[in-house]
Parts: C-alpha cells; structure tokens; sequence
C-alpha cells in the first residue's frame, strides 16, 4: 500500500522534501531556520519566511476574523524576530469559500493592515482563489545586520538558555491570538548582548528548545522552578503548549553574567528568565525537577498531520 | 443580507481589500501589477510576487503532480516576466489533505524545482499544514534593471501592440501545465526595444489587454487578421482563453517599425505578432474582423468566485 501523508508526518515530509533542494551560495541560511538569510548589502541580509493558517487546523470560523488575520501576519512577524531582524514587505494569499461573508474577509484583512501598520510593514501583494476551507498565506520579507543575525544553529555548549515573557497560558488567555511578536526585544538584545542562537516558541518551549538543540548540536538541562510559568499555567503547558511566540535564546557565559547582573537591577523592561544550560549533545534534553530529579525530554509538542 | 463572496465577486474582493492598504515610497508599484516593484539598489528594483493553484479550481488530483507543481512556480516567473526581470528566490506554502499520497507530493516538489533549477531560482523555505484540499501558494522574488522594469500602466496612445507566440490552444495541448515562461523573451525586448507596458496572457488576451488600457488610460484597436492563433484554436480562443502565458507589450512608433523590420528579415528566434494600435481611451477596446467590421470587447476572461 502506498503511504498517505497522514503516514509519513509533517517533518517527515518536509526532511523528505528539503533534501530534494539545493541552493546557490548567495543563500546564507535556507530552509532549517526561522527565515532564510540571503545576501542582500554589504552590510545587511534579506529574511525571508513563509507561513499560513488555515480554517480547521489554526482557526475556526467562529473566531474574530480581524484577530485570525491579525494572527495570520504576526505569526511570520515573530520568526523574523527570531532572526535579530526587522520585517518590511509582505505578500498575501487568500483561500475563501464563495459563501463565506464578505464582511468576514474584510475583517480578516482589517486585522492584517493593523499589524502591518504597527511594525511599519508594507503589504505590496496578494492573490485570491476560491477554496473549500479558509487560508491565509503570507510571505514576509525583512532584513538584518550582518553583525546581529542569530540562527538556530550557533549555540555552543556552556551557554545559558534565557526565555522572554512566560509560558503555558496563550489559549487559555487567548494570546495566541493577539499576541505582540518580540520585534523590539529581539532589538534590544541583538544590539546589547547578541545571542548565540534564537529561536521564537511557536511549537512548545520543548520542542523549540529542541530544534536549537539538534540544530547547534548540543544537550541541555532546563530547571523547573526557572521556567517562568504564566498565571494558571502547569507545568505541562509550560513546557508544551504552543503558540506563546516569546523569544528563547542563549548567551555565553560573560554575557548572560551581564544579562542577569542587569535583570536583578530591573535594567530591562521586559521579563527575561533565565531557565538552564546547554551541555553534550549525548545528554539530550533533560529537565531538573523542583526535587532535582531528573527526567529526559523527548521532542515534543503541537505538530501538523 | 449580508453579501457574501460570490456577491462581490474576485475583482471586487480585490478592489476593496487594496482600497485599505497604504505603502510608504520605498513601494514603487505595490497592488496592480504583475509583481510589486521596492526600492533595492542604486540600480536595480527588487520584485516581489505570491501566486497560487488550488485543487478543484486550478488543477484536479487527475493531473499528473508533477506538472502541477511545475505550473505552480511557472505562473509566477511569468509574471517577473512581465516587469522585465529575472527571478531568484522562491518560497512555499503547501495545503495538504492527509489521505493524500506521499508520492503525489513528491512529484508535485519535483515539478517546482525542475522549472526552480531551469531558471537559476534558489527555494529558501516553506510551510505545510494539513487542509481539506491541496493548495500551493508560492511566493518569488526577483530583480530588475530600473532602466528595464516594464509597467502595465506606461502605454501612450499610438504605440502599438504586440504578442509573443501563438493564441488559444492552451486547453487544448495542455500548454497551461507546461508552458516555459517567458523570461529569455522578456529580457531580449526590454533589452533590445523596452517595451511602454508589458503584461503575461494569463487571463486571456482581451482581459488582459484590458488590464494594460485600464493601467495607461488607453483604447486599443485590434486585428482579427494579426491576432496569432494557434493551430486548432478558434477566434473565441484566441480572445478569452485564459493561460498562455505569452507577454503582451506596446512599443512606441520608432522601436515598433524597428521591430517589424526585425521580424520580417527573421532576425528573431521566437515569434512575434503586432496585433493593433493604442488610441484615445474613450474608444474602449475596438476589435476589427477580417471583413473590418468593428465591435467593442467588453473586459471577459476568466474569473475567479
């Protein structure tokens, strides 16, 4: 029998699908990272992502339109983020039922300009077709510094994990939906303390941990009663809910010594936690228990398929 | 009641959603051409365009995948085609239902990065999510020379109007799902004669040639004789079908008789047809038959909703 999608998973699919790619060397960092890097100036790189939502999977049709569209930009805004960057032009795909209200489409876009406007992004494109189910697909263009760009990949052992905001409350709250993305923090700490690696928690704090982890070659040990929990938040959705959209990134040992030096004196004006460290790679991820137990997490957290 | 979609149809959708939008000048051309055209540097502009094939609406799970994901990228190096630029980086949003096969994916990524491979363009990222039906949305990146960039919207009365290649069979011969995008015949005219407007036949020739009047606030008329059909195509074909592909461009008197000289000594490697002339607006779009008589063409093509 042949095998289904449904079989072979989303990063089944998409390894299967990256290894049939290859790239010229103006491509600095492909598929792999939160945007791709590309030569761009001197002195800067171009970003590029892509990213959709679509009605069933990321959305329902009964929530505000003008957050599900707000959400559908903001979502490619946070992985330009993760990058050091700032994001600038955006196209967009629209998938809509024909019977769907035009109202909702137009509330949809409401949403979209809004966040646009706020991180000065310019919406130059779009296209539309009829579908059977909603989508929103947007492609984001932005850029970096040469000297600020942070991939996932850059991490060394010995570096501290730091984690902005708290965790584990997004759908509760409904901050998934209209969440902020870390633009002015990813800013403020690429300019003042330049991560090793970053990433923006959008799988899960395991998860993410996890891709900088495989992607840096590197262990880790995470400490529970560092991991900044939201109100009402457990442990478990601390650790593996999705969609928190909060900045997870290291810094060498000099630096995270300043950061946190910085912290106790209430220098920042946005929460950072410190939440553990990385070690060998052969550790895997491990999580100290507020009884310094100690368990092993495996990668984890909300996947497609 | 409320109106929904089908009400308003894909124009008006568009129309309405680009009323909201506001650039800043970095945007030379945002909605309402081919691609966006942005400021990139001292000499060239960057282009910037996202394109999309829905099952159901596009293609069916009949055809065979591979051209599918071909036609999915070629769509949108035929648009950079029309701004008189060379496409470069690409990236892709994949819908896929789970029972899909995994093999039926496979090939459709195989057609994308054939055509990517043909035409030098780097694929720097993606995004798949489960959806009812497959979609590809995929956005591309390009450049153009500023003293090659071709707008929709830079006709004059009395250029004339010229087409590359023959007319109507698309359907037919199955050219839709394997047409090579013009980008070799785009970079020779805006490098030999810089065409006044260029656009790709994608909705049909009266359609789209109406875009281009629309754009310059022209007339045109139009030659039954000189319209180049293909071999089993009718007149009605040659006028409405949609998905040529071929490039649609005017050129002032001068580089027209130029051309034409060109054109009868053989001297170019690829066919091209003048068809009619540029006139006052209020003419509308004037189409003379073999036994000249006129008749206006209203804007019909195809539509999407």
């Amino acid at each position: 029998m042949q095998k289904k999608i449904k079989d072979i998973g989303e990063l089944g699919l998409i390894r299967k699908l990256s290894q049939a790619i290859s790239t010229d060397k103006s491509v600095i960092k492909g598929i792999g990272d939160d945007a791709a890097v590309i030569k761009f100036t001197a002195n800067k790189y171009l970003l590029f992502k892509t990213d959709m939502v679509v009605e069933g999977e990321h959305f329902t049709r009964k929530m505000p339109a003008r957050l599900i569209g707000r959400k559908a930009l903001a979502r490619n805004i946070s992985d330009i983020a993760a990058m050091g960057g700032i994001p600038t032009y955006a196209v967009i795909s629209l998938g809509i039922p024909p019977l769907v209200k035009a109202t909702f489409v137009m509330e949809l876009f409401q949403g979209i300009n809004e966040i646009a406007k706020k991180f000065h992004i310019n919406i130059v494109g779009g296209d539309t077709s009829k579908a059977s189910k909603t989508f929103i697909s947007i492609a984001l263009l932005g850029w970096v510094e040469k000297s600020k760009l942070v991939l996932r990949s850059t991490a060394r052992k010995g570096d501290l994990i730091f984690v902005t905001g708290n965790l584990g409350a997004s759908f509760k709250t409904g901050k998934h939906l209209n969440f902020t993305p870390r633009i002015k923090e990813s800013r403020f700490l690429v300019g003042k303390y330049k991560p090793t690696a970053m990433i923006d928690i959008s799988d899960g704090l395991v998860l993410d941990l996890h891709h900088i982890l495989e992607a840096s070659r590197c262990g880790a040990f995470i400490y529970e009663e560092f991991i900044p929990r939201a109100p009402k938040a457990g442990l478990h959705n601390a650790l593996y809910d999705g969609e928190d959209y909060e900045l997870l990134f290291t810094l060498p040992g000099t630096k995270a010594a300043r950061l946190i030096r910085n912290l106790r004196k209430s220098r920042h004006k946005f929460p950072i936690s410190c939440i553990g460290e990385l070690v060998d790679k052969k550790c895997g991820l491990i999580f100290i228990d507020s009884k310094y137990r100690l368990s092993k997490l495996a990668p984890r957290g909300f996947t497609h398929f």
